[in-house]
């Protein structure tokens, strides 16, 4: 039998061709010694010293399917040059995406300062009733926004025609322009001079050496003061001081962020009380939709091949 | 000179056709005695004084253009029978579908949930990490969600394809049933049988004899225990009382109410602490979008046939 590794925090289960055996395992601890002639590893929610040892301990490790977008600790653990390491990519851009308009539109419609009028028991009339489309100085509506995609990827090429749905003119952001899925794509050193005509900047980009602080102070002071600004990609690419001052000086209309750096969040950090700020704890994934697709086709490639031997 | 009389509510000015003037009243008095000469009347957040005098005391009106998805209010004014009355049928569908998204979302993505840990200034870990895309008694994605729009006009069908873009297995619900826009409709009397197998039903009836507490206790104890009530629509084609002894059963997963019955809620209304709840302030619409593009089009209308005379 060969053998595929399944990670414990798995929760949609693969079919296995012939000739094949699963075995599930803790994500977060070392491989199991009866394990080391696996060829296939899944890695969902590993912990580093899971990655070291499936790096040092899996002579026969042929391939390695991560269900995460980013793979930035996977390349970091010292696999052998012959392992095959492929992305999750497209898995979390559903979800993503959802929890992308969720945020946007609870920012957009004040929903936060309709819950907290709600709690006092209040009809908060000035966010109802008649009113104009595009207020001076406030953002209340995706219809007309123009929004701004920094990371245009797997995500952002999924959430940018539903925004464009709602209303909006959405452009993205890459390290390449161009056209992509008929949105314009600029690159990213035009994006300081596409900032001050953007009313929501949504930042979708990897942890890397490039990306750290990408939005930091001058990109919020660049934005209008009625922008909005949403990162879901990762904590470390958003310059959280800057943001909870532009916040407090008003320079910026609002922001969420379902990532921090670190995370989780610390308590008594005093990003917690910033204003019109919405916090979700890294909610957006966390659910590859179509895992065991993935991984099936991950089994069937090696299937075709034929097993491993000890390299 | 011919005249239209533009309420003093508009924010969206139309441009006039040569030979006709404007004069901007205040849409909550009477017809001012000088303006006896209009033959066009738009409204927009009239009171009912308003609507009586412009009833009785404009003898040239030939039409009337509302801003209002909902006519009731005029059609029980008693202009004369030779004046047309024109609703605002789809200038409210985009930002009503924008708001219903919104709210739904923040429903399915725990938002108040993960605002209350934000004001303890703590990290929801529950909400957000690695978890299933489907847990069980619990609606957390909209990805496969069985979503019943009742009352599937000019905003259902704007909102329906959103809805399917997020993944939802989108139905409506109108007076006759048949495919529309691409969506399975289904009749009123067909609802009763569909609520078990709805995961989300969304009300957007007017408020008519018919549709009154159309969502009642029978409707929601047919829903599963996980659903989500969206009303959008108006206040009175829900049974406020029956919602909230579910919210507090837990016969439903949650609701969200744009409108209410009355309006504004009551101070002191239990509602307003029901579980699992979101209310906001009749806040979806309000703001007629293409206002003016649809009263142009109303002065055209006029504009090609002779100048009225008194009727
Ligand atoms: N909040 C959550 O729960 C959650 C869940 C999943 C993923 N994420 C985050 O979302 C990120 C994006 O996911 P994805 O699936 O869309 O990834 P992807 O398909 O790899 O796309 C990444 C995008 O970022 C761009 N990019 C990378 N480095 C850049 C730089 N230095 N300057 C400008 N653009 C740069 C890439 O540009 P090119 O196209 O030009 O290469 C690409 O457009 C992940 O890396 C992860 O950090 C968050
Ligand atoms: N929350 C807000 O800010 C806001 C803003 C604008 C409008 N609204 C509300 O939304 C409502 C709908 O707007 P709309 O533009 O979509 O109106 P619409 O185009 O007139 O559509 C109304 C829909 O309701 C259905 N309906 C009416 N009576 C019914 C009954 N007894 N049983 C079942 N279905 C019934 C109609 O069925 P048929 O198609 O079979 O006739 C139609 O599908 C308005 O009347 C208003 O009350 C709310």
């Amino acid at each position: 039998m060969r053998k595929i590794l399944l990670p414990d925090t798995l929760t949609d289960t693969p079919a296995l061709p012939a000739g094949w055996e699963a075995a599930v395992i803790d994500a977060r601890a070392e491989i199991p010694a009866e394990h080391r002639d696996a060829e296939l590893l899944v890695v969902w929610g590993a912990s580093r010293a899971h990655l070291a040892s499936a790096a040092r301990d899996l002579p026969r490790l042929r391939l390695v399917q991560s269900l995460a977008a980013g793979i930035e600790g996977i390349l970091a653990a010292g696999f052998r040059d012959d392992v095959e390491i492929r992305s999750g990519a497209g898995l979390h851009s559903p979800t993503v995406t959802e929890h992308t308009i969720g945020l946007l539109l609870a920012l957009v419609r004040s929903l936060p300062e309709s819950l907290e009028a709600q709690h006092r028991g209040q009809w908060a009339s000035h966010l109802g009733g008649l009113r104009e489309l595009h207020p001076e100085g406030q953002l209340t509506t995706l219809l007309g926004a123009r929004v701004l995609i920094w990371g245009f990827g797997d995500i952002g090429r999924t959430l940018a025609p539903i925004l464009a749905a709602l209303g909006a003119q959405v452009r993205g952001a890459a390290r390449t322009a161009g056209e992509r899925g008929g949105f314009e794509v600029i690159a990213t050193e035009d994006v300081p001079s596409a900032l001050p005509d953007t009313d929501v900047l949504i930042d979708i980009l990897p942890a890397t050496e490039q990306t750290r602080h990408a939005v930091d102070a001058a990109v919020l002071a660049a934005l209008p003061d009625h922008a909005l600004v949403v990162n879901v990609g990762r904590g470390a690419t958003l310059d959280q001081d800057a943001l909870r001052a532009a916040l407090e000086a008003g320079t910026i209309g609002g922001a969420a962020l379902d990532v921090t750096d670190p995370e989780p969040l610390p308590e008594g950090d005093p990003l917690w009380s910033a204003p019109r700020l919405i916090i979700t704890p890294h909610a957006a994934g966390g659910r590859p939709v179509g895992a065991a697709a993935r991984i099936e086709e991950a089994l069937r490639d090696l299937d075709g091949a034929p097993p491993a031997t000890e390299a």
